[in-house]
């Protein structure tokens, strides 16, 4: 196992009914920005449900940050926080508008230019404080002090991560999951499970707890994934993706071993030039990876072939092989499909995708920091079509 | 899954090297009472390690606190915090160091009679902060807010559990775990096992993630445990049991799941009555519980017997038993026996036992709270020999 420090303060508030817990957890005489995307909130009862449990307070609203939120729709919030002496933020919604009130909570006291926090990694003095009602079982931002940003401008889809911006508490009620539609579950299963094999699927370090932990949620994803699909009110079905979800990227399974990322920060590029999914674009690279890095990940794919997929039988390389095509199976029977060619991409956009991992320095991917651009090159090739 | 609040604000220093960090953890200026046990952290370096990284504070040393930690003691230490204004406790030990520790800092600031917050569950309103440097894998009292103190005037040994008393950092570092003696490992190993019995061998709601988790800390104990007692020096074996124990008892894999906690009940009252170590308490009462209560604990008593022990033929009775008897082996191969008559006590012991239990209103114990004397007694007359 490797050296490693773990703390993870969110109080997560597990279950059906637990909206009404967050009055609790903001102090009363704080001033709340609920933050919000496109307004399904409004639809489904978890506005409502929100606005009752802080019922006396006084509450500002900012509505409409987007599917990878923008730096120039999240500045807009960031002006009235200011404006306005916003002392809490809670964010009402999936993966990125907890990214993008994360960013809100780092850049509202930041002194100088915000984007530095991400451009630059300007160090982060204070945040404000946040809370989170998930409604979205998908990136663990609920539980982690991660946060993904987009700026409009330049197409740059950047990451910071910080202490000061875990979610003070995260309600996860399985029922406000019920009014997904099935592509935004099939996304959420499908990142989730590749924040897990980014952690997982590296090379052995004798840590055979993070590997049963991970294997765990690995298996009850691929049970449950597919039964959230074909019976989207089965409260325990919802439960255990949404715990799954958060597990995944919570810091628990990481720690002590090496991590992977390259799938994730392939990924972030396609969806910066071509607008694809989070999640698409994950279910688009992680087979390419495993098959381009099958030599450095040989133990793994190994071992994942044989926990996860009970393959047992014939040559190494056939029980990887068959892994990875059962993994491209399950995000298929997921609804996302697993090649660039599928969302009309060709061979022809993979010389401005390697730019722009260039441009980001994005060239020592990977847990030997080894994926450099040619090796990207070879994923991104692999995942154009079949 | 049953609806949960789950929050664990430790911070984890884990691996070789990390009791240097910490310097960083304690404010310089804070006045630090370092306490600890018999002196055998004098032998091993831990103790030279931790002044080395202090050098310079304010240090007062508290030593004396002893396996099942009494009031009478912890008392004396209170007394010191209150003359000499300490500000921070630095608990460097096992499980009773930690938790007396931990009834330190309740009771520091207490105002009336600290019994009482362990025999009135009054109401702690601050506690002094305090951290840890692990030295025994055992309870993981490292990673939660509770404790358990005995009283020596009245042989009552009770518990007590409040946020405020989480170590602000546990450092762990399975090196400092090399000169333990065999017994200490085993009873540690048998003491995590448990733990981890208690939260996961009750009735089935569904929670596929907590499951596997209490089953990957089971399957890597069973695997870990000899080969710690076979190879005191192997670091990964110790970082994995390390590890494993904090796990077992900081609020996750116990999260959303019924818990039982009889066989520590129980097995109190005979460390208070005998002295036996609480780990051979649990060795003796886990096996029995598991006989007792097998209809209610039916369907996880076959998944364990599956999922830990590979049984899959034979009859569900068959399967069952032969599980409660690889348990048992697995406790006899760590070197802890598992029954009365291997400590000298007899049949004849049962009824003073009974008597404690009834005084501290342990009379409906169990997920179902349906242990009562009647049933604790036939747990116990089981518990004498085999």
């Amino acid at each position: 196992m490797l050296n490693f420090t773990f703390q993870n303060p969110t109080r997560i508030l597990f279950g059906q009914g637990q909206i009404a817990a967050i009055a609790r957890e903001i102090p009363r005489e704080q001033r709340v920005l609920i933050t919000y995307g496109g307004g399904s909130i409004k639809q489904n009862g978890v506005y409502d449900q929100v606005m009752a449990a802080l019922a006396g307070r006084t509450v500002v609203e900012f509505a409409g940050i987007e599917p990878n939120p923008t730096y120039e729709t999240l500045m807009n919030a960031v002006r009235i926080v200011r404006d306005q002496n916003i002392d809490f933020l809670l964010a009402v919604g999936g993966g990125s508008v907890i990214d993008g009130t994360k960013f809100i909570a780092a850049a509202a006291p930041f002194q100088g230019e915000p984007w530095d926090i991400l451009a630059k990694y300007a160090p982060i003095q204070s945040a404000l404080p946040l809370g989170a009602v998930l409604t979205l079982p998908a990136t663990g931002s609920e539980m982690n002090g991660g946060s993904v940003v987009t700026r409009r401008a330049t197409q740059d889809k950047l990451a910071f991560i910080h202490p000061l911006v875990y979610p003070r508490f995260a309600v996860l009620d399985p029922t406000v999951t019920f009014t997904l539609p099935p592509r935004q579950i099939g996304n959420g299963v499908v990142d989730a499970y590749t924040h897990i094999m980014e952690q997982y699927l590296t090379y052995p370090v004798n840590a055979p707890v993070q590997d049963r932990f991970a294997e765990g949620l690995l298996l009850t994803l691929i049970e449950e994934g597919p039964k959230a699909l074909a019976a989207p009110e089965d409260y325990d079905v919802r439960a255990n993706i949404m715990w799954c979800a958060t597990l995944a990227l919570n810091g628990l399974i990481g720690a002590g071993v090496p991590g992977d990322w390259a799938t994730h920060m392939i990924g972030h590029e396609i969806t910066a030039l071509h607008g694809l999914d989070h999640a698409q674009t994950l279910a688009i690279i992680l087979p390419s990876v495993m098959t381009v890095k099958r030599e450095p990940k040989r133990a793994k794919l190994l071992q994942y072939a044989e926990r996860i997929w009970g393959l047992t039988t014939g040559s190494e390389n056939e029980r990887i092989n068959t892994a990875i095509a059962k993994t491209r199976e399950f995000f298929e029977q997921m609804g996302v499909h697993t090649y660039l060619r599928d969302y009309g991409i060709g061979a022809d956009a993979v010389p401005a995708l390697l730019a722009q991992l260039e441009r980001h320095k994005m060239t020592a991917l990977g847990e030997h920091q080894d994926i450099d651009l040619a090796t990207s090159r070879r994923i991104l090739e692999l995942s154009v079509a079949a």
